[in-house]
């Protein structure tokens, strides 16, 4: 049986270029909304975001080399810097994918250790874009993240050829067996995306706007979805009143659900 | 009638994050070869790709805050000022999107001028990323970056959701009114692509690998295309060998061109 407070566990991300100012304020409103725990808004943008969610515990995450990763270590470690300087908490920097993939893994090592060494006090997951990797590049990617001292492996930056899949996670997750975190990410659209990630073994969901829609639709309509010893219900809290926090909790397996909605706007 | 030397106006480029050491070595090789006047190369690059071409006249160019160009000015300039430091000559900037469809105009023109001014000794372009734009914020940030002081507006990153076209660069040639240079890049794969951006007005193109086949079909043949008055033929230097270099001449308009090879291996 799985439990999960998933806001808790997402990354609540604007990453696209064309967003715009409003988009990004309008991110940090629906995170305060739904208390989730993460967002992530574009470097630039990180004064507005520490300023629109001063005084809750959501923290601003900063994307670091992104979405290439061949940055230089230099203008890593200064980007990271400045994040961090600002009130950035969390740090997903994209891992050096050429210098992975020509064997370099001294580079990739130390491009991973300065960030982390320079930002000390702050979350660091490091991107391997799985889709650009073979299943050794993986592997050693994942080692390489876990002797840098990073806290986190993540699958994609949602820019590459694919995003995250359930094999990448199942692989990563058995690859640093317990010694960091993974993170799935790219492409996560939809709850059943959502929650098959977590059954692979994902400790964190990066995902963008569109989940939403479903977590407003299930929250305004106060309804909780249940199915053969499967729940996924929102948070009530200390009154008992169904709030925006959700606790939502998932108590089986994937390949049993079979969503049923119960609308209990008058119950 | 329009004459060009094709090779002087292409922007050889590698920005795949998958592209290895191998393949950034290769195309300083072919760059070489065929005497382009300009590499861009990933930033973690720049030392081996400034090596690889001394004692050429090939400029080394270095993406900056690309592709998505949400950056901080800061880490802009950290990494243009670092990039050259080490021996690029051309920098081909992102302007910051969002800030441009946010209407915050005083941020874009700042953001491109600390770095023009940061670096001035070397060539600047601005990618607009037309496909994210419309067409009164295309003509606003050509206006933009010819008040910021940079050489070049450009089409795209490549990475976007989409490449140049003729459409943009006509626009961006008219808007910019020989203040400044038009590159178009992105989707230019081919000859025909390449003379319709160089027709539309484009004073340069960025091109990858996928060009050179058909530019080797025709140097290794040792042949030229020629067609009811136009005419694309390599360079035949002063000895009269016909060189890698390729002085490529065109001599009609686009819509005339039907290609016919002769083979001049025995001419």
């Amino acid at each position: 049986m799985s439990e999960w407070n998933l806001p808790d566990l997402i990354d609540h991300t604007v990453l696209r270029p064309d967003a715009t100012k409003i988009d990004v304020l309008r991110l940090c409103q629906e995170a305060k909304e739904h208390r989730f725990s993460v967002i992530f808004v574009p470097p630039c943008y990180v004064d507005e975001a520490v300023a629109a969610v001063a005084g809750t515990a959501i923290r601003v995450g900063i994307p670091i080399g992104f979405p290439l990763g061949g940055h230089t270590t230099k203008t890593k470690v200064a980007e990271a810097i400045e994040a961090v300087s600002r009130g950035a908490l969390v740090l997903d920097m994209v891992i050096n994918v050429s210098r992975l993939k020509s064997g370099d893994r001294d580079y990739v090592r130390r491009d991973i250790a300065e960030v982390v060494q320079a930002t000390p006090d702050v979350e660091h997951k490091v991107i391997l874009e799985t889709c650009y990797l073979t299943q050794g590049e993986k592997r050693i990617a994942c080692q390489l993240v876990v002797e840098a001292g990073a806290d986190y492996v993540k699958t994609s930056t949602g820019f590459g050829a694919a995003g995250a899949t359930v094999e990448d996670v199942k692989l990563m997750k058995e690859t640093v067996a317990g010694l960091v975190k993974v993170k799935a990410s790219g492409g996560i659209r939809d709850w059943k995306t959502t929650l098959a990630m977590l059954e692979a073994g994902a400790d964190r969901i990066g995902t963008s706007a569109r989940i939403l829609k479903e977590i407003r639709e299930n929250l305004s309509n106060r309804t909780y979805v249940k199915n053969m010893g499967r729940t996924l219900y929102p948070h009530r809290d200390a009154a008992g009143v169904v709030g925006g926090a959700g606790l939502w909790r998932h108590h089986n397996r994937l390949d049993q659900i079979q969503p049923h909605v119960e609308d209990h706007r008058n119950g």
